[in-house]
């Protein structure tokens, strides 16, 4: 039993799809945040289901960690092989498999991407919503329950994933879920799946709901004077009732990235960006709400635009802000890291974060899902000033307590991955025991993802 | 090692809050289907979790069967104590413990109906949409992932409830999400534990997301000449974006029924019932544009109502539906069962049921979630004669076999209990020994609700 084994035994099966040429394998070992690069033994890449069935299998068989990869831009080191074992690259099942218009539905492999996808289904009139910042994988998006800028209306991977196709452990194929609606048939094991971040399956199918392209849109940009004031304007919004499809809060410093990023001049305050979906009318009655309660926060400056070419300028900024934000420090990385507190905690949350960056002297954006109470912060760490970093991880972890504090988690939508799971304990106490043992009920070799989410030995 | 010794010390810990008076099991012994009478050992009636904790694993340790019970309305003998055992009544815990307006949640105890947790919440301008026909426990209705006539709008229990505290068969106290909007931290155990049946755990308290109450509310009720014409209205209406609160497909025996309890003079051909939420112009704008769709597929007598006296007889008529369709043939009881399919195969599986009801003799009333692919049958039973009962077996199990082979499942919210579990194999293949393993992983003894939704023997 070992790692030499299995990758003897994969190559027997799939040929050069099995690959040890170290470039394959430094392009896998590569991560988005600061992690080191950590290559794996070698790269498959399967063609089917079967196929992925066959590797785990003897991955088991020779207790041979094994890690699925997408498009390789999760955060918190997820799909990196600190364990060394298989990167199970899943890009070449990339197959939109069916569309089912009438019932708003679609079945994809998972290494077709959220933009591949809604490119598919562009003369459809129907659209696929869940955006992450990345263009990623739509079988990575479900393994780490991703969401992006319009969870707020149209929620996250979680209620957009109607079934799964899912390798096990031990290889057994299993499907969970259907195409029916709604369900009341036993455990619901695709939301187990959902955010198990390849530590309990591997996803090899998803059928998704889709929804209808809004008749009409309208989006808009407005300044406050401070945090809080944007905040309240979204509370206030929500609780009367108005659909927004989107609503971002960028600090200060985010929205100097998104000038120097997207050419634009806005002025540097906190800043609400909003989109609203619905009939014509529809989306200007909601315009119209949200514009008197933000009036009556004090917003400045207010923008609309119907325009598409503005919008999409402005989305754009705002979907390229990972990248943006690394033009604020050039030759910086970022440590990129989301909390998510009760929304009535979010202004509390946001400004004590803000106040202690400052006092650190670092540069690091704070650019929020604010219907939801979901923020990120992206610490610039200077490779050349490893003090940057140290300060980063400690003001990292500060955050993360403070969301425990206010009653919220330590990741809405990046997951746990390695960076994360120190803090599992202290949000989950004994349902922390409670997923570990279901892990090892799953799992009981621990060869799928090893050392991410939950320790098992 | 005895059920005798669990009564004694659980007598012991809560007094006289644990009964063996007959008319108490009788009581507890009860349901609102076909299954015949199954009083437990003994009813405890516990007053915090620390108690319930208590209980359970006094249990665990003299392998004594345990089985919560809410408002026992449950379908499919759920609650029926068919291996004995201790009743847990937590219709005693029933606080509505914490409100919170700004983050539009609150945290209740599990013995809260939803009609008390709707009228506490009155005063705030919101309320929690999840309404099954009977005014059930808000514990039980996440035990069984239960919906209702809304969730083609605002989700079922599973988008609906934030956080769980769950006692576990060996006593562990466990608390599942938090009250943040979503999370990507770790496995989904709320999600688990929503539709488990009281199979892994005992739900002691809920986080529950609230909605806004709407500024308008407007409703129709409208004739087609076919059952075909109202599916495909609904199809389009869907597709047209339009986010319909409610729509339900009824048949013409679902309508006498209606017209009998409800006094009313429908004709008795095939109806669809419709509510639309939202501003004044909003509701107006999507009545109308579903006017348009009904219009252009035949809808005859079509009737609007936007006073609430009108719209409040209606789905006072929906809602008590059960005991409505128990008018039809006085005397008799309801075998109620429900599938779930894609909507698009939603008229071939009424029409099929509809034709296979006729052949067969029977009264069995159909009516529909139409918008998530959801319909009922309830098959009336005439006590005198039981071949009618075995009949409506006959068919039930058609109508499952149907919706299997059109690609949905055998419960869309009434859930497995007892009465589906021998569908379940074919519905989730290998993901069914799945499901076994997770329960022996978090109730290896098995005494949580034996029998249900799942053996592990």
């Amino acid at each position: 039993m070992s790692i030499d084994n299995a990758v003897r035994r994969v190559r027997d099966l799939i040929g050069e799809r099995l690959s040890t040429s170290p470039s394959v394998l430094d392009l896998h070992g590569q991560n988005e945040s600061y992690y080191a690069p950590t290559p794996p033994d070698a790269v498959a890449t399967p063609h089917s289901t079967e196929e992925v069935a066959a590797i785990v299998k003897i991955c088991g068989e020779e207790d041979c960690p094994i890690v699925a990869w997408g498009t390789g831009t999760s955060l918190e080191g997820h799909a990196l092989a600190f364990n060394g074992g298989i990167c199970l690259d899943l890009m070449e099942m990339n197959k939109v498999l069916e569309v089912h218009p009438e019932d708003m539905d679609a079945v994809v492999q998972p290494g077709v991407t959220r933009e591949r996808l809604n490119e598919e289904l562009r003369a459809t009139g129907l659209f696929f919503p869940v955006d992450p910042g990345a263009n990623a994988s739509l079988g990575g998006m479900a393994a780490t329950r991703a969401s992006g800028t319009t969870a707020v209306r149209y929620g996250t991977m979680r209620e957009n994933v109607l079934a799964l196709e899912v390798v096990l452990a031990d290889g057994r194929i299993i499907r969970t879920g259907s195409r029916a609606r709604k369900s009341s048939s036993g455990y619901d094991l695709t939301k187990l799946m959902i955010g198990s971040e390849g530590t309990l399956g591997i996803i090899t199918e998803l059928t998704l709901r889709l929804q209808g392209q809004p008749e009409s849109i309208t989006a808009a940009v407005c300044a406050f004077p401070t945090l809080d004031a944007a905040v309240t304007t979204v509370i206030e919004t929500i609780q009367s009732g108005v659909p927004m499809a989107r609503i971002e809060i960028l600090d200060p410093v985010s929205i100097r990235a998104v000038n120097i990023s997207g050419d634009m001049t806005l002025p540097e305050k906190p800043h609400l960006f909003i989109e609203f979906h619905g009939s014509q009318a529809g989306a200007k009655e909601q315009a119209e709400t949200f514009g008197e309660i933000a009036a009556g926060n004090g917003c400045e400056g207010f923008e609309w635009s119907a325009n598409q070419e503005e919008r999409n300028r402005l989305w754009h900024a705002r979907h390229n802000f990972y990248y943006a934000s690394l033009k604020l420090q050039p030759g910086c990385r970022a440590l990129s890291t989301d909390v998510c507190v009760p929304i009535s905690r979010l202004a509390e949350a946001l400004l004590e974060t803000a106040e202690e960056v400052r006092e650190a002297g670092l540069t690091a954006p704070i650019i929020g899902h604010v219907g939801d109470g979901n923020f990120h912060v992206g610490f610039l760490i200077d490779p050349e000033r490893p003090e940057t970093l140290e300060t980063a991880k400690r003001l990292t972890h500060s955050m993360n307590r403070r969301a425990l504090r206010l009653g919220g988690t330590v990741t809405g939508e990046h997951g746990v991955g390695f960076g994360k799971k120190p803090y599992m304990t202290e949000e989950h106490g004994e349902g922390y025991a409670v997923m570990a043992e279901i892990k090892r009920a799953l799992d009981p070799k621990n060869i799928l993802n090893p050392g991410k989410v939950v320790d098992i030995n």
